[in-house]
């Protein structure tokens, strides 16, 4: 039937099928050993995926795995990395730890590998230790006004810059070498003591944890850009490579960190500087305290890294629409993980497998068939940088742009369990809130997910008054970047998350750790699987409004609210502004390209009002639901962030100068026009109004049915 | 309804209603006076067009103009470009026409603008004659291997490079200027005379005659690439404008050109430069023969040209679609002309204005009204380097790009009355033969357009026999270039042509003089204007069929023999180079990319034939549509050629490799790596294979309801 809406009862027996126990059981599974992108382990949960998406009384129509050779870095197994402090004597006076303390069977797997920096260089960097603090431009800056930095070590905390930045920033000024670790302070709420402070008695991060991960600034594989990458694809030759560390880098635990640091010379470090060690954190002398055991020793990196070609799967699946089978549901997330990745991601995968199990019971009993086709995505090696779902989104560009209604994604399912988190474009505010006033919170029988949310985070619209607070995917943080950046599509990602009253932790303090295995799930992170349980509704629910909705559920006039904000942004960031006179003109243009945006969304929202859907001319939707799913492309510009790989939507780019929630491309050009006042800045600045301008009259214009 | 189909009897109606006397009635009107992009005179075309447009008996549903402020280039009315011949003793030797010489009150227009080079840049450049034959590299390598070319102005016929590339090609020899003008053996069937042989005494062109153009590279405006040309937007420094001439260039006359070329010296140039002068061409001294009067003497140009932002109008109309308001097929033709400009545009112009008005009269008179949305374009400033079209496309792009059925571009309406030419995608050939089928040949009572082409220009196809000769649109010859290579949408170009057998003329001889008036082409080119009258009726059947067809009337299958045949030259340049095994390796990739879409439009094909459309539901159709509409956007990559502006479509893009019929960037990349041998051109080779695998591979998926 042509006209057929979604059914909501059949939506409520979906969310009623979900089963937190059936969750915990995929966990349990996908957990058992580590799945590494392209290792054995990963291979089993390929297999493990195929088998449930051919399942015959669960599955999907079709299942099928699709490879890709891309370029990956590892730790030599047989010539592990090595921190040392080495003595003027060469004597060796510490060894940092290689491996991470075991407290049980997962960590003692064979298959555990090494904590290391992907993609940084091998080497043997020696020399005296620095503490550059996080490892920001302005870190280091700093440091050198201080120090004579040729030379030497590096040691940074994580967070505040990107983890590859944290070398990249470095080797300007003659640093050799890095080290990174996660300080107690940012990971930890300060707690330290493995004795009953951490993991295994807490979900806090053992004193040897080490947080791996990829070091590159641009994501999907570093030798295709564009391409995907096939086995005769044309690869750039590997000194072509941008956006990696140019000198080596290794992670360690902060008990080590602690060693190097505590024993620092020179002088104290400013105070937001100082992290959660009972010690100053100086900047070092360079090198150690004259009184230190380590006096006079310099720290000696080995990393024997290497890179490999290596054949990494994305499983997909599908459900074919019946009614629209060239309109396209996408819902993914990746596979891999670093250790057991039990949170990052088979907590997402867990709930994915969920969500396509009560489906696909749907399906197999005959109950039901989506009006569009629901495309599953099983990602390979996005721990990497989003390769598995970059790559597929270059292979298969124009038919993903042309009939993508939207993109969900699921990484992380649940970091805690306070509250749901969502980011995705404001089209789809209404849609999420929807749903999740259909889910109960977990924990609380009679509270919805909206209505808990709705304390934790919100927000004051125009339109709405207090709403829970959206967040924009402005980032290339999981596996939405390819979907949201470079084609264009509607995204959204979900995940339950933290009180934050309640711990400063950056992220779960497991993250990226041997410990994040099933163990610590269950036991720290959701007891009883009802936070996966609430996800797994609020997303499978916002993915059956989205395949089976006669009208999809999109609201460009929530988009005009973000664009109106970002504008009034950009009008202050202007008269505050020394900007010359041609600037003032183009806001005024830009200014008007964000009104006839408004007005066009305001006589969309007219007509969807106005009109009896389910009784016009099946056209007569299908061009209402055109031009809400590809409005978004309009504001893709290949050409506008040259010197940002894979960033072409103007208005969700990801911006260097700052928080100013305005468009990124205007903000990060002020910034650096009005700083340097150099006529060639103030021209960049000139053509980002404009592009911005042509982009936004351009989306205006996908809204509407003529041309005036 | 839904399901209507295309009225034959109506598109019968629409053809009969056609008439000659009216298109003749357009073009008296049109050439009045001249009307270069922005004079007065193209003030009143603008007025002209919306007139008929808006007219209640006659017009279309809305007419409008757009404008942009675009950069132009103009001589100085007061200080007139001059080239002379100067003695050493600065005496002034020979002095050319600043004007063509008048044979009626067209010439005598005061508005009639000076021949020059538009955007030659100003200069006075003064040095030995030397000849440089067609201005290519090959030219003035050949040159500057007798001669030394430092200093030195050089005259070229035109012909065989592009008319800004005589000046770029130039100017690292050390040329310092360069005279171009049209040999009477490449113009004239080397007839010379105006006491009897030229116009006003036949088509040919007078010996005082000289072809106007734009002298760049690039099309569109050239301050605001990929952005619309507003009042507001960013213009790019006029320094950092590229493809335009380095050094002054200004064309003549071919009576003041043999006054010096039988006057060079030096030795006589080769055969193939000799051209229709009796008289042998020498290289030059440089300069001229000791025994001429010009001995010694330099050659000196006067080139005041200045540039300028004007106001440039698109006038655009619109007949809303019925069905598929949301699907456009646009129907377009440049308006400015560089004088009278009776043949160029107006030809076309005429013939638009009479595909409008008797459309206008079905749609006013309630009789018709389209199923899909037609969209008229007058463009402006399109002799400028496209600008019109170029803007509108820049502005429109997303809107454009999903939405646009095809492109259907009428410059210059009537070149001969010998045959039909057609050029297009290869999806639009039998869409144009089924046209041409319907329509009788001007002067031929029962032939048919389609039979006396055949006759004129065909060629065997591996599906049809023998066929029409359906061209491709691989340059930027006139504005379908925004649609074909910026915006991937389906184009077509219509005109009447020459009998090769009658004539060589490069075009027709008063192509860009003062001489392409309306008594020219009401005596020469179309007396009686059957041969407008027969483009008008094709263009206009196929336009009909593209908006009323319920099933869109394009043939995958046609553009897979295009693919084969050009996969067999890639295949037969392969096999006779030196490339690295990586590259065979790549190119079995290309191929199966090639099957992938034989095998694709083969079952399109059959589903669609092995459907009763009008019964089913209008999805399906849509859905079928849409395959057929968006496939060649699959075609467009942003990366695959950085060195050429505007051009995105991997299979018709321009090749600067000669004429072998396969895919331009494998030509272009894989001639140079073979003369280089260069590890990096073979990258360079291999990269090209992989864009263009990908994108094919693209386009079959574009094609195909699934992803297996
Ligand atoms: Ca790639
Ligand atoms: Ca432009
Ligand atoms: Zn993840
Ligand atoms: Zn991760
Ligand atoms: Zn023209
Ligand atoms: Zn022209």
């Amino acid at each position: 039937d042509v006209s057929r809406d979604l059914d909501e009862s059949l939506l409520q027996d979906f969310m009623d099928a979900v089963d937190n126990k059936k969750i915990e059981g995929f966990l349990r599974d996908l957990t058992k050993v580590p799945h590494m992108a392209t290792s054995a382990g990963d291979e089993a949960t390929v297999e493990y995926m195929m088998q449930h998406w051919n399942d015959q009384e669960s599955g999907l129509d079709q299942a099928w795995r699709q490879n890709y050779v891309v370029y990956l870095s590892f730790p030599d197994p047989k010539k592990p990395n090595k921190v040392t402090v080495v003595a003027p004597n060469t004597t060796v006076l510490h060894t940092a730890r290689e491996r991470e303390k075991s407290y049980g069977p997962d960590q003692d797997d064979p298959e555990v590998v090494q904590p290391y920096a992907a993609y940084s260089p091998a080497g043997t960097p020696q020399g005296k230790l620095v503490y550059a603090n996080q490892g920001k431009p302005s870190d280091y800056m700093l440091l050198n006004k201080t120090l004579d930095l040729r030379g030497t070590i590096a040691i940074c905390r994580y967070g505040g810059a990107g983890r590859a930045e944290k070398a990249i920033n470095a080797a300007p000024y003659g640093v050799v070498g890095v080290l990174v670790y996660s300080d107690p302070l940012d990971i930890n709420d300060g707690l330290m003591s493995d004795s009953n402070e951490t993991y295994p008695h807490s979900w806090y991060m053992p004193p040897s944890g080490v947080e791996r991960g990829s070091f590159n600034t641009d994501y999907g594989d570093l030798l295709t850009p564009y391409l995907a990458a096939k086995e005769s694809t044309y690869r750039i030759p590997v000194q072509n490579i941008t956006g990696i560390p140019p000198i080596p880098i290794q992670p360690i635990g902060f008990e080590d960190a602690y060693v190097l640091i505590s024993q620092l010379g020179g002088e104290s470090a400013p105070a937001n500087w100082q992290g959660g060690f009972n010690c100053t954190y100086n900047y070092g002398g360079p090198g150690f305290k004259p009184a230190s055991q380590f006096s006079n020793s310099d720290v000696k990196l080995e990393v024997f890294n290497f890179a490999k070609l290596k054949n990494s799967s994305n499983v997909m699946g599908i459900i074919r629409g019946s009614v629209e089978p060239d309109r396209y549901v996408i819902y993914g997330n990746h596979r891999d993980s670093w250790v057991h990745g039990a949170i990052d991601p088979s907590s997402g995968t867990s709930v994915m497998l969920e969500v396509t199990r009560v489906l696909g019971r749907l399906l197999k009993q005959g109950r039901w068939r989506p009006r569009r086709s629901i495309i599953f995505g099983s990602w390979g090696a996005e721990e990497f940088g989003l390769i598995g779902s970059t790559e597929y989104a270059e292979q298969y560009y124009t038919k993903l742009s042309e009939r993508t209604v939207a993109y969900i994604n699921v990484d992380i399912a649940v970091f805690a369990n306070a509250t749901l988190r969502a980011s995705g474009m404001p089209s789809v505010q209404n849609l999420i809130f929807t749903a999740a006033k259909q889910v109960k919170a977990p924990g609380l029988e009679s509270t919805s997910v909206y209505d808990n949310w709705l304390r934790y985070s919100n927000r004051t619209s125009p339109a709405y008054g207090t709403v829970p607070r959206v967040g924009y995917l402005t980032g290339a943080g999981s596996d939405y970047a390819a979907f949201v950046h470079y084609l264009g599509i509607t995204a959204m990602d979900f995940s339950y998350t933290y009180d934050r009253t309640k711990t400063k932790a950056r992220i779960y303090p497991a993250y990226h750790t041997a410990y994040d295995t099933f163990d610590y799930a269950s036991r720290y992170i959701d007891p009883g699987f009802t936070s996966h349980q609430a996800v797994a509704r609020t997303a499978g629910n916002v993915l059956l409004r989205l395949a089976d909705s006669l009208l999809l559920p999109l609201n460009v006039s929530d988009y005009a609210e973000t664009l109106e904000a970002y504008l009034a942004t950009a009008l202050e960031l202007h008269q505050g502004s020394a900007a010359p006179p041609q600037i003032a003109h183009a806001i005024v243009f830009l200014k008007s390209a964000v009104d006839l945006f408004r007005s066009a969304a305001t006589q969309l929202d007219q007509i969807i009002k106005s009109s009896d859907l389910a009784n016009e001319i099946p056209l007569k939707v299908r061009r209402i639901n055109d031009q809400l799913m590809l409005m978004d492309r309009a504001f893709l510009d290949p050409q506008a962030f040259p010197e940002k790989y894979g960033f072409r939507h103007v208005i969700w780019a990801s911006s260097s100068s700052g928080n100013a929630a305005t468009f990124p491309g205007f903000a990060d050009a002020f910034a650096r026009a009005s700083s340097s006042g150099l006529e060639g800045d103030w021209f960049r600045a000139h053509r980002q109004i404009s592009i911005l301008s042509q982009a936004i009259n351009g989306a205006a214009h996908m809204l509407m049915d003529g041309f005036q």
